[in-house]
């Protein structure tokens, strides 16, 4: 059975988005405040609807945390949707509110309406809609959340910047960074609206959402999510469903919207020779009298070390110590005010396709979903390779293997 | 419990690889030549190393198939490693046979030679790189021939082609192709040594490659997986890690030396407007007095349809009816004559990287590979959606199902 | 993936149970209603102790039920915990409140405090056994009454009833029963405040839990669960894990003080000749007048039978269209009035087990959490089987089967 | 994902059973004949068929083990069976092959023969009574041994012996005995031919097998397994399917043949009042200048203890330190020379079942099953908690942890 494993649920315009996140071990410090940081991030960003104004997510903390440290059984969070109140009856579990509302019956071309309508044998479209909507990652956000605080505990940090969007990209280059120049970057990125750290793109970024705005268009654009202090060892060369590159894919990829991923050099690895992109090995003695490494979370100040990180960080499925890069395309959000054509499900006729309060361009939210996936990945492989129940289990059996990395 | 579930074993030159596929229905004809097949597919190619000369692969099936037809029971698949009685007691499982050859101590970069070693605590490499080798893939395209064949039935196909190695790029875009168009384009690539359909970049790729060997160096490339065929409603939108592209994603990056995955338009998306790549719906009525539909396999000559496919077939992590458009990049191969630095984990002195006999290109078996596993993800999508433990009980679930699709 | 999942999460006193139920199909019409009845039969039964008179449970459905009908997204319960409000800040998440009540630190024999207490390495026992206390139990009987909604469309029906408490025992025995006699047992247990069908017996019972009460003693026993109107074909022979006898077994024994479990006669197939408990074979000619038999939920009434049920109605790991018959044992509840030995994990000194308040006997609440295990567990088979994400399709799909079986 | 998982290929008269186990660390002294013997034992006892002198089971490692130990990568063995010489072409995979020998029509109760026939859609039973046979379960025993060889590292032994054979029955009662006398009853156990540590009720055992021998007749029985050795702490109470005895009870019922499973005292425990049978707890001080206890596997012999062992070292679904003590039940081989009562299943004519050879009583060999699922269950668990891809790496934490638990 898996160490780790989460799951959510909940409608857009349900009564709450739920969330069920077990196998964090005992003795975590966490509080909701930890978890409201992200999410209200992922409501921020130049470029959202009128909900974001609405909504201002809290969760709440049912269950698995007592007295600000989790106690090893599941954590359960809810999130409140704030704008249910104004749906009235449309969304009840209630059989005497059928048909409160009116039925959604032109499909939005890119979105699961018409596939999952046909799929679910649905004639409203708003039974799909309303779980295939983005709304539903504030939960991951928050599950996320919960996994970032405890890898911080081991000294990882998860953050993500804006790279492109639209026709607007910075040269900033993530697998091209040590560290510490990650984590600036990254403290750069989010003083922008668009959480882009270049202040100069920022701008032509605000100014082209603008232009989209004004044309009723939308876009969409390139987000990068690093992690630091990784230690090496994580994920699995021993078969297809370990390797830790094709997780982290999956769960990218699995966010709304996602049509590519990327890890560390990516599709720029294939115009390359070999003898271009390969990371090549180091070694720095080990310091005998420097104190314990386990806290560094990775093998570069001292013993192996690569000078490059084309690589992204997995070599053959298995972290190497150097930052993970992970890239990812999203979308132009596909619910415009200049509407697609479609086809009404009922009636067959060639219409409009069917319009729902949606943002303009959502990347640098998307930048924050794609944080919160990497981390449970990561915490996942993580609880996999350590085990333990408690922290201090768990965190002795990560010191220890530390130890062996220093002296390998 | 999954419906179909594989797993695969085996060092690259120990005695065999092995390997069990579950949950294919009772009633499907298959015979070790539909494998076979595949399996010499991906051993051609331009660029390969000296092994796939000594090797020609041949998948004995040791079980799940009785008088050339599956009987429900889990099929286990043999290929013996040919090259295996060079290595005399290199790889034996006795301990009598340690010491027998000498211990691999100077890991190659891009591989998982050290991160491997670390986490599996090895001081000899080779323990690491039988694992972590392509040969291992050779197994994983002999499940996919038989989920391969599985779809056939259903008048799906799996397909692939090269699109780019080193600089050499073709226009060819498959996302905007109909699906007999991408399937004679598949046609024209199988003739090629490189398996690009373009003939003039074909010759430039050769020209590439020849370039590289003389130089001791090694290239990568670009690929595209396409299934045609598909039927509106593989996947789902309800939780994270039901979304077929995230689904794909995963066992597409987890093929040895991938580092981008696509779907569609991929990356192009980021740069576009919303109202440029959307597929709007268009429908076209039903002829009722044509014959069932099933075979069909997509909503494409009658009900709804798409005219573009920038999407690749997936929205909302559903299978939309249009043909499914998958894009990875593989990197360079990181062994190269001309060794890269790296240090000796023994002795930590800088040192050449070792050198394992290696190929300098394996873009067109990459995409081989790639057609097995997304023939093993929509395989098992579809088994989740219709069931059955018989092909006519699976068959049944289907026609009735693509019934609906036509009357939706 | 599995089709099926659910996941609970809540601390007996914590604010609420949280429990997600994932992949019933849409179009399935369900109501709190139909949750709480089996909610309310969990709380009743004599012998309880005091706290099910502060609670009576009701399941709020937070997502996955629009207008009385499941959309085919993730179902989330919530049942509050009434109690919690006398808690004030004992089971808070905030930090603050750490020290608002005192810990419990004089671990209970036969429950997991001790255990739990090293392995999450806790001081508070409170952190182990507000998780493993059967209060738990009331989110399984809730995801478990969906699941009997949904096994009920297709003429499958889960019951239970108490036949041993303590040393008093009824003869009734539920192997020998055919499904029409199992369902009126199964009527008249329902009348009894012990939920055995014997009048006499269930007296008994009663003054034995008397003697117990009166003695601060507490009792154990045993409940079978039956299934009727199954058809042939759920479970599979192929591998370990997808026996539905195993299945069965791991989802009764895990519900908190079960000690044992049989499927059929048992544990007296030991003592018996093969020639006295295999249930041979019979055949009635399928009479074509009759309409069609998929509602019929089995092969008895025509085509093949079987005259006795020894088997329970699985064999080889399938279901052979008999009623399935299922035997639990539960131990008498740990905690105790008259409390037992145990030692202070703090001070080391020997003293008595904490008390927190219990029931004396609660067999009859457990067949009933045995009914909802097993109706998982069978929803789970019946849906990998059949498929279909929408009842129409699911329906269409168990129809033609029952049609095969039939002609088989 | 699974640390740690297993699948298993392979017909009774096909060319060979295959299983693949992954998870296993890397650096476990292993060889072929770890496995063999557990293979020979698992062929031996009073009252088996024919099919026991043909056989004699060797396990061939084909992966995973390289030079006498594990590598981290899958362990993937095969089994040859040798009677394929004997069935020529009847279970060749080959199309050509078809009718080479005739079909089996009469489905024998008891088996999988009907139900699997009407699941898989097959019209020759073989189909089906190659796979459902119990000659898989050979795979299980050499991938138990596995697991028990990992387990012996960390001085946890799994055991098992026979209590009843038809009416015969021993007075031994495992959940009353220390560690010590386990081991002892064990090895007494292993002299007898149908594996009962009561000599004297061993002799009464094989005059009813001659009994049920001449007659035509079969027999069932019961078995126990123990485990000890066995550190506080493995499985969870924090959710359903975490619960190790719930985990034992489905790896136990799935064996073929078996109906009923306990843990502890198991059904008897529904006569007895709470004060009875609860396990109290004592604490006996660490003696300080005692070295590490971490080989001990329990905190018996300091620490935290328990006088009796009811609860058969398992509370709230966690090993609390005591032997593991689990207890079977076998129903009569249903095959039997005087045939049972059937149905052609193409004629649809009553007939007597078909006969296919069989043993009269394996209620001996099914122990050693018994062993094998059990062991591959606790190193599940074992490896989930401690984690670690090497045996150093595994040990550091199990040591650390052991030490956690002396001091708790």
């Amino acid at each position: 059975m898996s160490t780790l494993r989460y799951i959510t649920a909940g409608e857009s315009h349900g009564k709450a988005l739920t969330g069920i996140l077990e196998g964090i071990p005992a003795g975590l410090k966490i509080s909701s405040d930890d978890i409201d940081g992200d999410l209200k991030r992922r409501q921020g960003g130049y470029g959202r609807g009128g909900r974001m104004k609405i909504e201002s997510d809290r969760a709440a903390i049912l269950s698995g945390v007592r007295w600000g440290k989790t106690i090893g059984s599941p954590i359960a969070l809810m999130i409140e949707n704030k704008d249910n109140k104004n749906w009235n009856e449309g969304m009840l579990p209630l059989a005497d509110a059928e048909g409160s509302i009116s039925a959604v019956t032109r499909p939005r071309p890119g979105h699961a309406d018409l596939a999952g309508a046909i799929k679910y044998d649905q004639q409203d479209i708003r039974n799909i809609l309303e779980r295939s909507s983005a709304r539903e990652t504030a939960m991951r956000v928050a599950l996320g959340a919960v996994t970032k605080r405890f890898l911080a505990e081991f000294g990882i940090s998860v953050g993500s910047f804006v790279i492109q969007i639209g026709s607007q990209k910075t040269a900033v280059k993530s697998h091209e960074m040590k560290e510490k120049e990650l984590l600036k970057t990254f403290a750069q990125a989010e003083k922008s609206v668009v959480r882009c750290p270049d202040e100069a793109v920022s701008k032509k970024m605000v100014r082209l959402i603008d232009r989209a705005i004004k044309e009723g268009n939308s876009l969409g654009g390139v987000f990068e999510v690093f992690v630091t202090g990784v230690p090496t060892g994580l994920g699995s060369h021993i078969q297809w469903d370990r390797k830790l590159d094709g997780k982290i894919a999956q769960a990218v990829m699995g966010i709304q919207a996602m049509k590519g991923v990327e890890v560390g050099l990516g599709f720029g690895m294939g115009r390359k020779f070999g003898s271009e992109v390969m990371d090549e090995i180091l070694y720095t003695p080990v310091n005998p009298t420097l104190s314990k490494g386990g806290r560094r979370g990775g093998n570069v100040w001292a013993g192996f070390s690569r000078k490059t990180n084309f690589a992204g960080g997995i070599e053959g499925g298995i972290t190497n110590g150097m930052p993970i890069i992970v890239c990812a395309v999203m979308k132009p959000i596909p619910t415009q005010r200049k509407p697609l054509r479609s086809v009404d499900i009922i009636t067959k006729k060639s219409s409009e396709a069917a319009y729902e309060r949606s943002d303009i361009c959502a990347v640098p939210a998307a930048g924050v979903i794609g944080e919160a996936m990497v981390a449970l990945i990561i915490a996942e492989a993580f609880l996999e390779k350590f085990g333990g129940d408690s922290m201090t289990e768990t965190r002795r059996n990560y010191d220890s293997y530390m130890e062996h990395v220093r002296k390998f």
